[in-house]
This record gives C-alpha cells, structure tokens and sequence, in this order.
C-alpha cells in the first residue's frame, strides 16, 4: 500500500497532535496535584501516569511510521511506500492498552473515593476483565486470518460487555452518595468512556467488512488518534474537575 | 526553491530562538507559580502548558527544516536545496494552534476570576470558534489550490471576527469589576492579542497576493516566529504580571 502526501501528512501531523495532547495533559496534572484535597491525588496521579505512557508509545508509533514509509520525491511531495525492512508496528497499541485501559479503570474508582470495600469490590471485577479483553484482543489483531480475527474479536467482546455492566449497572448503585454536580459530571464521563471506547472494537471489526485500502487505513489511524486523546488525556481532565468539586463540596 | 547560507542559518537561528524562549519562559512560570494566590494558578499553570507545547512544536519544526533543506558545499557556504524524501511540514503549526488557542483564550479569562456563570459563558463561545477557526484553516493550507486557500481562509475569518466580537465587545462589560491598574493591563494584553493574532492570517493570504519565491518563504517563517513568542511567552508573562497585580490588589 502507498499513502500520497496528503495523507502521509495528516497522519504524520495526528501522531504528533497525540504526542502533544497527552504529555502536556501529564505535565499539566502533575503540576495541578496540589490543588485538590489529597484523598484525591490518588486518581489525578494514575490519570497523569496513563497520559505519561501514552506519550511515550506514540513516540514509538510516530518513529515506526516515519521509518516504515518513505518517498524519494524531492521535497516529499510524492507517493510515500513501505520500505524493505521496517514495518509499521500495529502491535504496539496493544501493549499500551494492557498497560492504560485498567488504569483508566483504576481512576474512575478512585476518584469517586468510596468506602474502601465497595472500592476493591468493583476494582477485583474491572481490571481482571479488562486485561482480559487487550489480551483476546491481540492474537486476532496480529493474525491474518480473517476467521481467527472474528473469533477472539467475539471473545474479547465477552468481558468488554461485563465492564459496561459493572460500570452501569454496578456502579450506579455506589453513586447517590455523590454531590449532584458530581453525580452528573461522573454520567458525562462515563458516557465518555463508552463513546470512546466503542470506537476500537468497531476499527477492529472494520478489515472484515471489506473496508480496506489507503484512505481506510488513514481513517483507521485518525480515528484511533482522537480515541486516544479523548479517552486518556480529556477523560484525565474531567476526573481532575470532578476530584476539584469533590475537594470544594468536602472542605 | 533553494536557500542561500544567509537565509538558511536565519531562518535556523529564528527557529532556535523560538525554542529558547517558550521552553524558559514556561520554566519560568512553572517556578513562579506559588507567587500568586491559589485563585491565579491555573490561568499560569495553563499559560506554562501553551509555552511547553510551542517548544515541543519547534523542535519539531526545527527537525522537519533541518531535513528538508540540505547543501553539498564544504563548510555550509552555498546553497540549501530541498532534499528527496522529505518535506518542510507546514501543517505542524496547525496542530499546535489547534491545542495552544483554545488554551491562550482559557488563560485570558482565568485570570480575570470572574464570577463562574460568566466565565463559563465566555469560554463556551470562545473555545469552539478558536477551535473551528483553526481547523477551517487546514484545508486551505495544505491545498496547493488558490481557490480552495481563499474559500477556507475566508470561512476561517468568520469564527476570527467573532473571537474578536467576544473579547472586545462582550468582554469589556465584565471589566469594570477589575482594579482599575488591572484593567489597563488587561487592555494592553488584548491589544498585543490583536497585533500578534492578525499576522497569522496576513501571512496565509500573501502567497495569493502573488508573494512568494525565497525571501518571502523566509519572511513568512520569521514572522510566524516572532508572533510565536509574543503570541505566547510574551502574552503568558502578562499575564503573570496580571495574576501578580491581582494577588496584591485582594491581599
Ligand atoms: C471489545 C474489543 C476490543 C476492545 C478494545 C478496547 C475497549 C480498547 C480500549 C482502549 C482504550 C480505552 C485506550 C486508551 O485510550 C479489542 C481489543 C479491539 C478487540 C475486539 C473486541
Ligand atoms: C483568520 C484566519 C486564520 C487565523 C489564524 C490565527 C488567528 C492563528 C493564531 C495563532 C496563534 C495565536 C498562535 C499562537 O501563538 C488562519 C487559520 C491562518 C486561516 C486564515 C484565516
């Protein structure tokens, strides 16, 4: 497959639009960490922290891709091809989420600060499933085979569908005890966290619907870029508005 | 197009320089911060971030120039021609308005700490029309189009006006509750907004005025540079000045 400058381009500059967003949402959370009471930091750390390690895997991303495709036309205005040698590594996002998906999980428990037994209760749920569901994930990503890929696809939907449960269903029980402006910031983020998400299941189902080619591949890079910012370094911000209000509505 | 030595290590010192003072002055405010009331620090906190990403940009920038232009003459002395297989991306600087405009306009109206309702109210607009300003721009600069570059720039300038619409008219009703040293301050600071904004579209519509060719490609980077800095580390070291004003006048 070949990508024209264009496109070359606006991948190029989406990958760089991640790394921006999410160091400088990491930094910016590490320097406001004082700024809300300490029962808090906990949540606003761990947001930090997933921000911090998706910056450092889109500088690998960004590199694979800018090894992976080159042109020889004279000021890259040409057609940019795979290189003998290098591939762009599609991988590499799965070792990201294995890492980030039960943190971001980890954060929305911990800023709502429950009783510490409703805490592990539904942590001991979340983060089994959702390291469950990378790690279903990644075989079907890396085979090439259509059949494989459907199957652990259906596999790794199993425990996606029992995260949304517990955190619907579960956790609505846990929330009258909130504020209501938090109560309703907390809705907002949690409808976030299921619009982002939704977003990779359905770029991993799309190869098998035929969708494929340059300007398929592009989209699928844009869409996974904006995913992430969305689901990492804003979801971050709203747990630091939401662990401000709380710190406001304790003191 | 090709560079002489002398334009070439221009534009490279420029560049240089924009790095230097975005990456000290946001170390600078980031040190500062505890220098004025709680109440301050995120409009400060914000205005380090803007400084932080510009300097991430530049190097970038930086990068992509030292790339794309090479010689083959002994000791640099001739000229600096576009090299196979990489280009000058121009595009970058969208990405990091798309992050750093919204962010110097959240930075104006935090440091005024009006009252939540208004400031709420204020940004609603501000942000989504900085937002679609930027992203109007980006077609029309990637196309190598004159059409399409006047359609989108003039598209762009509508969201512009309003911007300004907001800060000089709807703005001004909020600040007769400011000490009376901070509202001049805070005059002067939308005017170097104005200044400094309004070269960022001159220099998009000059390459249709027939502009173009070397010298006016090296006035272009110049310019953007110096509206960079005061754009940003000027305009977020008043607004420190501001906050410090601010922090005396409520003592
Ligand atoms: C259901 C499902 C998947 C779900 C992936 C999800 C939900 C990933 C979330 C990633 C996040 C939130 C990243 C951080 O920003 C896979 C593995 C694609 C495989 C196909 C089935
Ligand atoms: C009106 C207009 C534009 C405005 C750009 C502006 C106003 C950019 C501001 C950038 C800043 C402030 C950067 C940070 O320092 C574009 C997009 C060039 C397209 C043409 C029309």
């Amino acid at each position: 497959d070949s990508l024209n400058q264009a496109q070359y381009d606006t991948v190029y500059n989406f990958f760089s639009l991640v790394i921006a967003a999410q160091l400088f949402a990491s930094i910016f959370m590490l320097v406001s960490l004082n700024r809300v009471l300490p029962r808090y930091r906990q949540a606003m750390t761990v947001a930090a922290v997933v921000c911090g390690i998706a910056a450092y895997h889109y500088f690998r991303i960004f590199d694979s891709f800018k090894t992976a495709f080159v042109t020889d036309a004279v000021g890259g205005r040409g057609d940019y091809v795979q290189v003998a040698g290098a591939s762009f590594n599609e991988g590499y996002r799965y070792v990201d989420w294995l890492l980030t998906v039960p943190l971001l999980l980890l954060e929305l428990i911990a800023v709502l600060a429950l009783a510490r037994r409703v805490q592990t209760r539904l942590l001991a749920r979340l983060i089994p499933a959702s390291a469950l569901m990378i790690a279903l994930g990644y075989p079907g990503e890396i085979s090439g085979d259509d059949g494989l890929r459907g199957l652990f696809g259906v596999l790794s939907t199993i425990p996606f569908v029992y995260i949304l449960y517990v955190l619907f269903v579960e956790l609505t029980r846990s929330l009258d005890r909130q504020p209501a402006s938090v109560r309703k910031t907390i809705s907002q983020l949690r409808l976030l966290l299921l619009l982002t998400w939704g977003v990779y299941p359905i770029a991993y189902f799309l190869p098998m619907l035929g969708l494929d080619g340059a300007d398929a591949w592009v989209g699928k890079q844009l869409g996974y870029s904006i995913a992430d910012i969305l689901a990492k370094a804003l979801y971050g911000l709203i747990i630091y508005r939401i662990a401000r209000m709380k710190s406001f509505a304790d003191d």
